[in-house]
Parts: structure tokens; sequence; C-alpha cells
């Protein structure tokens, strides 16, 4: 990640800003305002804004005249009950706004979360960084034999060279000509005074889908858990998730009780079917069950004794 | 409007707040911030949390680095395109949070814009207050001739008082048997200690619908700003009218450029179907033209000229 | 539930149709279309239109040309693949559309739900019917004293009767009184010819929360399975839960297989924490574990037990 | 636009389907259902599935047992009246379904109409189809002087040319990489044996952005109109204003009184501000006025002098 000295510059203005407010404050988040969070090659992370904190949950639920309670301890208890039995509206009135850099094709992944308000840089109308994801040696894995929509093991120094020779060459090349089809570079230099360039709007379908983009992105702490839980997640594609791990740091210094219940309740649970629950009973009253006895396809029984870690039971 | 003690010292330590921040702060919506802004008789509206200024429009339009530009005039040249052109993704990039205590009835009005955070106080759960909705004696309307779903002129002295004797016996009858039903008073005092109360969630039932409510309403400035557009014009319902015209205060003293454009563009603008634009035309260029000719049902023809204001040509 | 004989005339002639169509078609739903099918003592649900089936959403997930697969099997092992990982957007293709008739105040629950169309019938614009809900003496219970959200024990019979009177007079004296103040019956007749009425938008207020309206809800099958898990649940309020079990009755008819997977991972289904797991292994692996050093609250621990039917274990 | 045959057949099959419904049907929709309408070089879409029509919006807008109202005067009437007063919830009880193939940076534009159920073919999943888009000549504009995000004059014949190859040659060789690095082909056959391919969902990234996807695109006619009123507009890019514009036909063919009445009201309407009122209430009454008396900037005395088509008064 690089920044211009500029860019550095107005970062630093904000980080300056010494406000008053008698909205609630949250130190530790105040702490990395508006820091630019490294993630992968080129992009980044920063909390631009954020309303509200643990107690604002309890106020909320409680609809209170003034703050939830005093005790940090009553607070917690009733955080935890809401997370558990799903009453989610309280953890709407918290909301949170981060400026990302990111990769397009992560960034089409990503805005399939509908619930959130989104600002992305525009290629109709201005021109894109040169600057494109290539992934480090040891996120280039094959394809997965056995899961259709994952990865297997890291490809040999051979040929992860050979793909990273391909990604780089293919991005330079397909951005030098959309600067030459633009008629234009990206410090907005004019390459050839007796031409014209294409339209803004046309020239970008040139670029290649590792090419960074940035937009600003807000969503209530409800959303963003439920973003995380898919996309900070061992299915999540590894570079989704290096943006949602980073995300989720943020959330333990906003919101920290939150953030314990959140990985309790739903990052590190799980979820069981009806018969699920009934091979689990048995197993409990000391019953030998099977894949065979149990009414599972091999896969499901895989994914209980998976999320159950009972090892010695996955076949 | 009455607050218990209790509630005013609430709000007292909220407000006596003092707290550091590098977010972007506004001083004149500090000045209000958790005061309880009396709306009918004794509802109110309470600004509880905002994210964001005029500033962060701009900032979010730009996905910039910093603010959004030094000068307030390239601000406010923005804002207003942004707002004639229907760019409606920046708007979204601020946030309030309002405590509204509202009679059920409109209550149920309100809801019907979902783009929103609600949690609203549970009669489920707690017992409502005593306090119900009566219209001062100048807004007891007729029902509209000419209009459906509109008012008429005000009833005499006699009817109106006779009205408002009904609707203030019936309330407090249906809440005396709703303390009598639940064996418990308002301040949670038991009625009868040999008895048992009627379960919370079905005594409710019995209430009538100008019974106060309150919640906690949460917002982006763009849905507010839909929600205004709606409620605080003349096709309004008073009583909800009278809510909007307080938050459309709150939001001229939160983002005084997205409130003048908001004005301009919206509240004070007109909307001109494509046969409305060929009767301007005509107007213009001095062409007579009536209902007739004008292709226009009488009703969209008056709607027309209301309006642009022609106020002799309103048949 | 009464329908008057203009009503019923209506649902006949809708029934009575018989279109062609290319789209998708289900004979057990078409079956009981525009049926209205009674809840609680006026109300009711009645599916009036639907799209998509089964093989809908697996064409979606598949983004085929054609239909889904051509084995049910195949699209069973799919469906139940896509609801056990949370795979939601494919469930989003199928839609419902629903004419109900229900109490204010379960209505007022049933509102939360946001992501669904309403059209409700105005109170501001036409006359309510002079229906009120009044419970079954065996569905009028007092307060759970251990839950501050339910229903105790079923009150006696004395105090039932009590209670109903009071309901009844109340709703009969408040709708009374909302055509006095209107001036008008509900059947459009004027009382007093020499009299204006009070405008519409007013009046309504005098009503108490079990007068019974009606709206045309319309959600999709994702949404749908969103509300049902919440209010076809023993949590849920007696009165909302019955129209959800009709629903999910309707769900049944309509995309048998998806119905299956969600009673299999949904409702029969459990969420257990980071915690719980631990417990569950503990109890497979033979240990002993009880409340105390499970590092789970009284009520916790309770809720797990319950929820793994490990009746002896509950505390 | 080329389908293979085993796609050409599925559609075929689909539209020989003859079923039974007691549903609205609409004749002219069903003509057109799952044919394949071409969209620029190699997109497309099909209507899939629809739910309700013209009469659907009356009957949910009045919440009637049967239809709307024998009368199509009466119905259009309504429609029309709904539509001048942004009475929006009537429209969303109508629902449609659409198959589309379009380029990703289409794709990219189009999702940001969030108020949609999508679900896209997965290049995590799959390999992407050997398509991409090459603007036709006619099409190849220069980037506008005068408008930031538009396009200018055509380009000249020899640039046009140049462009075309610039984009042809960068497509077909980083799809021609993307298949060696998955050491794979689009019809499946692996290349080299004794290699493994590089993991799906990072191969996709070396393609570019003109590369075409598909997706399932579902949502109601309110959000629909709200996406043709904005992408079948002379402001929106030339490539998704030929998706908006086919789709406007689909409409036509759908729920054509609607479709007028968006015509008049939305499409070929306008809206006025506060100043522009005045200005137009002056220009009637024969006043003179001109950019500097009217206190709107040229740029705004420019578009509101489009908008009113008066031509001679542009400056």
């Amino acid at each position: 990640m690089k920044l211009t000295k500029e860019q550095q510059q107005e970062i630093r203005d904000q980080q300056s800003q010494e406000n008053k407010t008698k909205r609630v404050t949250v130190a530790e988040l105040e702490n990395i305002l508006y820091e630019a969070i490294p993630i992968l090659d080129h992009g980044f992370i920063r909390v631009i804004d954020y309303m509200g904190d643990d107690t604002s949950i309890v106020q909320a639920a409680r609809v209170s005249y003034g703050k939830g309670t005093k005790k940090v301890s009553t607070d917690a208890g009733l955080i935890k009950y809401l997370m558990r039995h799903w009453h989610s509206t309280p953890f709407e009135m918290c909301e949170i706004k981060y400026h990302v850099k990111l990769p397009i094709f992560i960034a089409r992944q990503w805005i399939r979360h509908r619930t959130a308000n989104v600002n992305e840089y525009s290629a109709r109308y201005s021109i894109l960084d040169k600057e494109f994801y290539l992934p480090a040696v040891e996120n280039l894995a094959a394809q997965s034999q056995s899961n259709r929509q994952g990865r297997g093991h890291v490809l040999s120094g051979d040929q992860a060279k050979k793909v990273l020779d391909l990604l780089k060459k293919d991005a330079e090349q397909t951005y030098d000509n959309y600067e030459t089809m633009l008629n234009e570079r990206y410090d907005g230099s004019v390459i050839d005074e007796k031409q014209v360039g294409l339209a803004r709007e046309l020239a970008r379908m040139n670029l290649t889908l590792n090419t960074y983009t940035q937009w600003y992105w807000k969503t209530d702490l409800l959303n963003l858990m439920n973003f995380l839980r898919l996309r900070a997640d061992h299915h999540a594609q590894f570079e989704i998730r290096a943006y949602a791990d980073a995300m989720l740091e943020t959330v333990k210094r906003w919101v920290p009780i939150t953030y314990d219940a959140f990985l309790d309740y739903r990052v590190g649970g799980t979820e069981v079917s009806s018969k699920g629950k009934k091979i689990i009973q048995k197993l409990i009253s000391g019953e030998k069950v099977d894949v065979e006895k149990s009414g599972l396809s091999k896969r499901e029984w895989n994914e209980l004794m998976t999320a159950l870690e009972l090892k010695d039971k996955i076949i």
C-alpha cells in the first residue's frame, strides 16, 4: 500500500482534529480513526466515522431516556441475551463507515451484501490507479479437487512463478492500453495532443478484474456482523477474508461486549439440524451411531462431526 | 409533555457530557442533542446521535482520503448538483437517531417507511404510560367532502366538545380496564394481591389507538428526506406533519447546505408530466390553453395550476 | 370469520378462472388459491398469487437456461445444501402474495418484518369493519412469572369471563362512538343528516387495538422463512403464531422440498454457542458436566439442555 | 448472441409448456416468455417469470377480495392517480424475473440498484464463457469535453479500428492465459494432464471487465421503474441503456396502463425546483427573464430550458 504524500497529509489532518461532542465516544476506536490499515498488496481499510457503542444497544433495547445501565455486567448480560435470541434490531442502532481499497473481483463479492450504503470511485468519471492485486506466492493455490468453490494445496514454485508472470504482464499491458485508448496517463497528462481519447466509461472495460477500486462503505452493526459471519469464515475466499479479519478487529475495539457475544454465539458456534440433534442425543447417551444409521449423507455427517470437533468420527 | 424527574435527570446527564472526538461534529445540532422537543400534547422528538455533516456527503461523493473540499462554495455546488440529478448515495453517508414519543395510530403510518432502524417500547414486556392524544380544538376537523383522505373545516364548538369528551372518556375507561385486567397499575403496584393478572401481550389489545408509544428511530439522510418529503407536506395528516416539521428543523441545524438544496429541489419544487410540459410551453408562447384542449382531467389540470401557483387558471 | 355474499362471490369468481400459462405452476397450491383460511375469530389468510416452485430455486442457483434439473433427487440435494450453508439468494427467486385479515396489535408485530411489500386497508380513507378479536377462553392466559414477555397458566373461568366482558364492552363502546364521531355507520348510512362527521383520519384513533384490519402482503420465500422461523415458534405470541402456522402449511403445498429442508435445518434445528459445543463434546466423551463447570449462566444452561432435549439435565 | 443447441432446446422446452392456472396471466408477455432478446454483441435479456398485471395494482390499492374493478377506464384512472401522487406500494405488488447476459462492467453499474434479488453465475465455481463485449464502431465515442461522465463525438475510423484491435487482443490474450492458469479449457477439457490448475476463484482475476457474465434478476414493478427511470435515460451509459430499453418494451407488454402512466409522469416528465417554478411563472406572465435575473447558475438554467424544450432560451 503506497499513499501519496498528499493523501498521507489529508489523513494526518483528519487525525489531528480534536472536537468536543456530547455523543458517546469510544477511545479505542478513536485511536485508529482514519488510519489506513494495509490489506493484501495495495489495499486498505480505514474507519472514517462511527455512531454509538455497546451502551447504545442497551439504550435502544430499553427505549430509555438516558444511557443504558450503569453497570457493565448488566449491559453484558442483556447484550448476550439479545444475541442468543436473535433480537437483532438493537444492534442496528450502531453504525460504522469505512473507506476501503480493494480489487474489483473482491468488490463484486462484497457488494452482494445489499443492506449497506456505498459510494464507489467512478471509472466513468475518473481514471483508475495503476494498481492491481498479485497474490503472495503462499496464496497461489490449486483448484480444490473436493470442493468446487475452494482451494487445494499451494502451487509449486515453478508454476507459481509462471502464474504471477502472466497476471503481472496481462495487468500491465491492459492498463497501458487503457492509457493509450484514453490518450491520457494516470497523472492527467495527455499522451498525444493531436488525438482525442476514448470515453472513460468505455476504456475501463479493458482493465482486468484484479485492478484496485475503492469505496466508502457504511453499515449498521447487525449487518456488519452478518457480513463478517460469512466473510471472516474459512469458507470465504482468502482475499475477502483478509478484509473481514481486519474489520473484526475494529469491531473488537468499538463494541467489545458485542464482539465477545458475537464470537461465542455466531463465529465460534454452530447450527445443528433436527436430525443432528437426535445424533447428539444418542452420542451423549452412549449409543453407537454411524453415518448409515444417522440418516445423514456422508457429506452432512462430516460437516456435523467437524462442527462439533469430533475428529475421530469424521469419515 | 410531562417527563418524570428521573427522566429529566437522565437527559441532563447526557447533555452534560463533554467528550473528545476526531469525528466531524456539528455545533448547532449538539446544542439541542438529547433535548425533548414537544410535539402534540404528550409527544416529543429527541436527537440522540448523528454521524457526519455536509462535508461527509462531499467526501463520499469524491471517495476522498480527507475531508470534502476546503471551500464551502464548492461543497454547496456539488451538493446542489447531487440533489438535482438524484445522485442519492452520498446522502446515505450521514445518519441520525431520534427518540420519539407518538400516538400509536401515527406510529402505524410512520413505520411504513421501511428503510430505517426501529426499536419500539414493548407492550408485551412493559406497561404503557397512561397518556393518549387528544387533539386541540382547532385541529378537530370534519371529513373533507372533496378528498376522501383529507380534512374539511373545523368542527363547531359544540360538536368539538362532544368529540373530545368521547375520546377522553373512552381512552380513560379502556386504560382503566387495561390496568384491571393486568391487576397492576402503571407504577407497578399490584391491585389485588389475591389475583393474577392477564398477560401483558393480551391486555394491551384493549387500548385505543391514540395511546402514546415510543421508539428509537435511526435512518440515513437520504431516507430521512424521503420521509420528510412525504410527511412534511400538506397532503400528510396534521399529526404526523407536526413531527416531520420538527425534524425538518433538526435537519436545518445538522446539514444546512443539504437543507437548502432539499427545500429548493424537493419541498418547494414540483414535478411536471409529459403533457404538463407541453401546456407550459404553450402558455409561455402566449397560446391560450384551457382544460379541454389540454388533454388533462379537471383534477389533473388543477393540480398543475396549483403546483405552478397560477391561481387564476384553477377551475 | 364472516364474509359477505358479495365477498364470497368475488372469491368464487377468482377461483373459477382457468388461464393458460407457460410459467411453472403448483397444483397443490392452486387448489387453495384465493380461499379464505380462517384464523382466530374473524381473521383469515388467502394466497392470492405466487411465482416459482422448488425447481425455480435450482434454476437460479445454476443460472440455467432451462428448468432446474430433471431429477427430483438432485434438486432436493441441492436445496438441502443451499439451506444448510445459508446460500440464501436462490430462495429469493420464489415470491408469494397473501391477503390477510388480522387484529391491529398483531399487525404491529408483523410489520416489523421490513423486507416485504404491504398494502393496508386505509382507515384514513375508509371505515373499518366492526370486528374485534376476543380470545377463546383457553387462550386467556396470565402473565408469566418467569418470562416477562410470555404467558403463564390459563385464567380461571370467573376471571376469564370478566376479562372477556371488559374486552367486548370496551371494543363495542369505542366502535359505537367511532360511528357517532364519524356521523356515519359502517354500511355508509349517515346518522344525522344535519351534522357533519369528524375526519376519518381522526375518528379512527378511538378504536381499540384488537380491531381487525387487513392487508395484501407479498414477500419472497427467503424472507417468508425468516418470518416463519420467528413467528411459527413457541416464543412467538399465540395470536401471530396462529397466522404463521397456517402460512407454513401453504409453504408445504407450494415448495415441498424446501419445506422439508426448512423444518430440518431451521425450525427443528438449534444453534449451539462456542461454549455449548465444548459442553456437548464433554458429554459425548462421558465426562460429567454441570452448570457450575460449564461457564454458562443457569438460564443459558437450561436453554441448551432444552434445545438438545436433555430433559433430565434441566435445573 | 450465440446459444448452443442445448441452450436453444432448453428454451424451446420451456416455451412449449402449457399449464393451467387460476392466477392472472398476460398473453402479450407470455408470447415472449423465455425468449432470448439480443442486446449488444453477445448479451440478452429473457423474461423468465412474472406475477400480476395492471389489475393486481388496483386490487392491492383497494385491498379487495376479488379483482380490481370491472372497468378498464376506472383502473387506468386509479393507476394514473397512484403514479402522480407517488403512492408507490401498490406497484410493488407485481413482480418480474429476468435472465440477463451482460458485460461485467455493466453488471457493476446494474448491481447498485439494491432492491432486487440476484443470482449470478459464479466464476469461483465455474469457468466463464469466452465472450467479451466489443462496441460497434458507431458507439466508440470520445470522452466528452463538457461532461466528465459522458461521451462526445464518435471516433474517426482509424482510431476506432485501433481501439477495437486493442480491446480484442487484450481480451483474447487475458482469456487464453486464464485457461492456461486454470489448466483447463472452457469446454472442461484439461490442457496438461500432468499439471494442476490454479483455483478458479483466483484465475478469474485475469479477465477483463468486458467479459460477459449472467444472472437471474428479480424485482418488483416499482423498483423496476426506478431502475428504468435512471437507466433508460439519455444520461445513462449507452450499454446499460440498451438493456433498459429492451426491458421497457417488456413492461409495455406486461402492464400497458402502468407503462403509459410511467411514460407520462416519469420518463417524459420533469422536475422543477422552487426557483424554476418562479421563472416559469414569469415567462407565462410575459416577463423577460434571463439567466442573470433568474438566480440560477448557467448550468442549471440550461438544464431547465432543456427540460422544458425551450431551445431558443438555451445559452
